[in-house]
């Protein structure tokens, strides 16, 4: 019922895994699952780490998500908007929104997310969806996909 | 959708509340809401500070407990265990299972605390459970009620 944190980022039996299993719209990142749905709790709670130059997935979906920034600094889009993000920051992911968060070119940027444990899959953008999103010339800049 | 973090373990424009409503079976603890259940996510995440020497209320409940501890160190009692904590770690407590938090002396402890956002009211100890608690010396010792 205690998982001892180890340093470094990692907690004691806990598994270092893949961001994603396919895909090579991201870079960079690790993830491992502190809590996985217990009881009345249908909640999995995820470490990702993005390491110096590394970049999430571009995507949006149903399911929301809730994040803590836990180490470093870095940068998020979402919604219309890129904002800078360090730690103890809180960032709340409405359903059906784009993001993709990306590291300081300083720092790895690590962080909890918590999502329902039941969720619908990740929606990547199509290219009418890219060109709409690139209309703002600052997050053209930004996202990567 | 961003909560930024404004130091000191305290976020802009969250309120920083008393621990319960009511009740003098704890000490020195704060609550602060960091999220408060979105779409798919039914989920609360509180982070709760206890002050050096402070304590949270010994309870069990139906509901079930994600906890990280995020500042400081201390201990909790949990099931029939005595455990320390410190920053990072991961505590899982489950449905209907006695637990206590401590500050250390030397210093605060912080933690996030995840729940559902309907949940059960917590249970205190009756007079028989504290006689059945103490049955072990080192959580005799621990506990306060």
């Amino acid at each position: 019922m205690i998982m001892k944190y180890s340093g470094d980022y990692k907690w004691e039996d806990v598994a270092v895994l893949a961001y994603k299993e396919t895909g090579t719209n991201f870079k960079s990142i690790t993830r491992q699952v502190l809590f996985d749905g217990l009881g009345d709790l249908p909640c999995q709670l995820r470490y990702f780490e993005v390491q110096t130059g590394g970049y999430s997935s571009l995507e949006r979906h149903h399911h929301v998500h809730f994040v803590m920034i836990l180490r470093g600094a870095g940068q998020v889009f979402l919604g219309n908007h890129i904002y800078s993000v360090t730690e103890k920051d809180v960032i709340t992911i409405p359903s059906q929104t784009w993001h993709q968060f990306r590291a300081n070119a300083e720092s790895p940027l690590g962080f909890l997310c918590l999502v329902n444990v039941e969720r619908d899959k990740v929606q990547l953008p199509t290219g009418d969806d890219l060109i709409e999103l690139r209309k703002d010339s600052k997050i053209a800049a930004f996202i990567k996909s």
